[in-house]
C-alpha cells in the first residue's frame, strides 16, 4: 500500500496515453479522464503487460468529483505520489469577444485553470509526503501541459488563452511556494499540433517533424521528474522542428 | 446625445477617481462601482465644476447587471464611447494553496477577468462606434489596469495573479482582434503602491517617490488615449523611482 | 548658459527629426549623426523657426567620438540635460550565420549597444544634474530606441537582434541604477515600419495606418519624457493598428 | 575516424568538466578551455576511464584561435558532431555605468556573444553533417549556457547582461534558421549558483539544496541531446530548490 504511484488527470488518445504508458514503467497509475472510453482499453494494455493502472471518470472542474477520485486513489495505492500530471484541457470556441457567451469564455478557464487549481490542492500533500519519504528516487513532482497560448494570445483565442495564462500563473505560484518543501512543479509549453488520431488530417502535405510526437512530450515530463532537488527545471517549451515560432 | 463619452469601471478613491476626473475634462463620464459611496461625492464634484457625470452602482462580475450599466449609460449619452477604463479589482485572499476555497480562489478570476470580459463585450461596439465617427478627435480606446501580478505570479498569490495574468491574456487578444478596426487596447502594468487613503500607512518612512500618484497613472491613460492608429502603445509599465524591479 | 537641453543621437528623416523638431519646442537640441547631410537643414528650420539647434557629426560607436560631442555640447548648452535619446542604428546583414563576417556580425552591437552605453555614459551625469535642478520640470530622461528584433530573435536577423537585445538590457540596468537618483530611463519597442522617405515602396498597397508615423513616435517619447517621479514608465510598445503581432 | 564526437567550449572545474564527463559516456569529447590547467587532468580521467577527450587550448573570442582549435578537432574525430555545447563565460567587472571602462563593458559580449557566434559558425556545419548522417542516434545539438541575468538586467550587472542578453538573442535566430535543417538548439537559463570550488564559501549556512550541484546541469544536457526531432525544446531554466526567483 505504501508504493508510490502517478496521477494523469486528462487522459485521451494522445499526451495522456503515452504519458500513462511512460509512468507506468515506474509507478503504478491513476488515469482521469471524465469519459471512461478514455482510459478503459488503456487501463487494461497497462495491467496486462506487467504494470498496474486504474481508471476514474472524473470532472477535473468539479472539487467533490477531484475530491473522490483522490480518496478512490489514496485508498487503492496510498499517499505518497511520485508523480501528478495536469494534462486536461475542454474544448473551446474560437470566436469573436463579441460572440462568445459567457459561459463559452469561462470554459477554458474551468478547465484549464480552476480545474488545474482543483487538482493541485488535492494532490499536493501527497506529493509532499512522497518527497518527505526517505525512499523516494525522485522528488514528488507536479506538471502542466500548457500551450502557445500559454504564452501568446492571438484574435479569436481569449477563450482559450485566458485559461492557459491564469494556469501558467497558477503553476508559477506553486512552484515559488512548494519548491522549498522539495516538490517540483514545471510547466510546459506545448508549441505545435501534437499527432493524434484527430489531427491526422492536419499538416498532411508535411513530412512527420511537422508535428509533436506524443511519446516524446512523455519521454520529456519524464526527464522533468527525474530532476534532482539541485537542479529543477520549472519550464520548458517543446515544439516540432517544422514549427514556425 | 451624439457626444462622445468615456466609462470607467472600478472607481474607488484611488486610480478610479483620478480617472474619472481627467477624462471628465474632456468627455462626459460614467463612473461605475459596486458601491455608489465611491462615486457619489466625485459625481457631485464633477457635475459642479463644470464637467458631466454619472455614477451606475454596478457589480462588473454580473453579466445582467453590466448590461443595465450600459443601457443606463447609452441612454443617457449616445452610443459612441471614446474611452473605457476596466480598473476594477477585487480584494483577493494571500493564502496557500492549500488553505484557498474554490470561491476564494476563482474570486481573483471573477473579477479581474471574467469582469474586464463582460465590459470589454459591452463597450467595443460603442468604441467601434466612436471610432468611425469622422468627429472622433481619437480613437476609441480600451484600457485594463494590470499590476505586477500581471507578469509575475508569487508564492501564495495565485487568486490575484491567476486573474490577473487571465486579463492581460485578454487584452492581448482584444487588442489584436480590434487594432484593424482601429480601436486601440492597452494594458497597463502597475508596479507598486499606489498612494491612496488605504495604503497611507504602507511605507511610511519612505520619501513619497516611494509610492505611485493616482494621478500620474491617469496622465499615462490619457496619453494612450490620444495615440494615433498609427502609433498604437498596448502595453506600458507604471512604477515609482523607488520601487525595486 | 544654464538652460537644460536635449540630445538626440541618430538623427536622419525618420523618427530622429521628428523627435528634434518635438523637443526643440521646449529645449535648445543637439543633433548627432555620423553623415552632417542629416541634420543641417534641420538644424537651420529649428534655428529659423523660433528654436535652437546645433547639429554635430558624431560616430556614436567611437568614444572619442562621443565624448567630443558632448563637450561640445556643454560649452554651448552648459550641464543640464533634460532628455537623451538614443535613436541610432547601423546598417545590418540580414545573412545566414554561416555567411555573416565577424564584422557583419559585430556590427550591430557597435553601434546599438556599445554606442548606447558610450551615450549613456556621457549623459547620465548631465541628465543627473538636471533632475537635481531645483528649477527641472520634469526628471532627467534617457530614451533607447528599440525594435521588435529586441524582443525576438529571427532567422538570419542575429546580427540586428544581438544588438537590440543586449541594448534592452543596457536599458534596464541603467534604469534600476539611476530611477533612485531619479533619472527616467525608457526602453521603446518600435513594432514595425516607419513611415519614412527609405520605405517610401514598403507596404505602399496598404493604408497609411499600416505604418508607423514618425512624429508620433516623438509625441510618445515627449509623454515618456514628462512623467513624473512617481509614474515611470521602463518600457512602452509602439506599432500601427495594422500591424500583425 | 567517422565516429560522432562532442565538444565542449569552456571547461573547468564546474559545469563544463561534468558536461564532459556526461557526454565522454557516449562520444569522444573535444574539452576547449583557455588555460590548459582547465582540462588537463580532466582529459586524462576520461582517457584511463575508458572514454576518449582531446583538450585544446582556445580563446572563444578569437576567431583564428576557435577555427583552429576545430580544424584539430575535425582532423581528430572527422566532421560529425552529435552536440556542441557552449559553456564559456568571461569574468565581468559588477560595476556603474559610470565606471565601467569600454574594455570591461565589451567584455561580456567578447566571451559570451561573440565567441557563441564564431563558435557556432564552426560547429553548425558539423552539426548538419551528423543530423544527415543515417547512422545518427540523435539529432545534432548546439546547446549554450545562459544565467539569470539573459532575462534580468540588474543594476551594475550590465557588462554581464548584455552579452547575456545577445547570446540568447543568437541562440534563438540559430534555432529557427537550424530547426528545418534537424539541428536541435538550446538555451540554459541557469538560475542560482553553481557548487562548485569557486563557490565554496557562498550560501555556507544554507543546506546544499541552496545550490545547483553541476553534475545535474549535464545531466538536463543530455536530456536536451537525445530530444527528437518531433520534440525539441529551445528554453529550460535550472535553479535549486531553495532559489527565490
Amino acid at each position: 500500500m505504501s508504493t508510490a504511484f502517478a496521477i494523469i488527470a486528462g487522459v485521451g488518445p494522445g499526451t495522456g496515453a503515452s504519458l500513462a504508458r511512460k509512468f507506468a514503467l515506474s509507478y503504478p497509475v491513476a488515469l482521469l479522464a471524465r469519459n471512461p472510453d478514455n482510459y478503459t482499453s488503456l487501463v487494461d494494455e497497462i495491467n496486462k503487460s506487467g504494470g498496474k493502472a486504474i481508471g476514474i471518470s472524473t470532472d477535473v472542474s468539479s472539487s467533490s468529483s477531484i475530491t473522490s477520485a483522490i480518496s478512490e486513489i489514496k485508498e487503492k495505492y496510498g499517499d505518497k505520489c511520485a508523480a501528478a500530471v495536469f494534462n486536461a484541457s475542454g474544448p473551446f470556441a474560437r470566436k469573436s469577444i463579441l460572440e462568445l457567451t459567457e459561459k463559452e469564455f469561462t470554459g477554458g478557464y474551468e478547465v484549464s485553470c480552476k480545474g488545474a487549481f482543483l487538482f493541485s490542492q488535492q494532490t499536493l500533500p501527497l506529493l509532499v509526503e512522497h518527497t518527505n519519504d526517505a525512499g523516494a528516487k525522485y522528488p514528488g513532482t507536479l506538471i502542466f501541459t500548457g500551450a502557445t497560448a500559454s504564452v501568446k494570445s492571438n484574435a479569436l483565442m481569449s477563450a482559450f488563452s485566458t485559461g492557459k495564462y491564469a494556469m501558467r500563473a497558477l503553476s508559477q505560484s506553486i512552484a515559488r511556494e512548494f519548491a522549498p518543501k522539495g516538490v517540483h512543479v514545471a510547466h510546459a509549453i506545448i508549441d505545435g499540433v501534437i499527432d493524434i488520431p484527430r489531427t491526422k488530417e492536419w499538416l498532411k502535405d508535411m513530412p512527420p517533424e511537422a508535428k509533436i510526437e506524443a511519446d516524446a512530450i512523455a519521454e520529456a515530463y519524464w526527464n522533468l521528474h527525474t530532476q534532482s532537488k539541485r537542479a529543477f527545471t520549472n519550464e520548458i517549451d517543446i515544439r516540432p522542428m517544422l514549427e514556425k515560432w
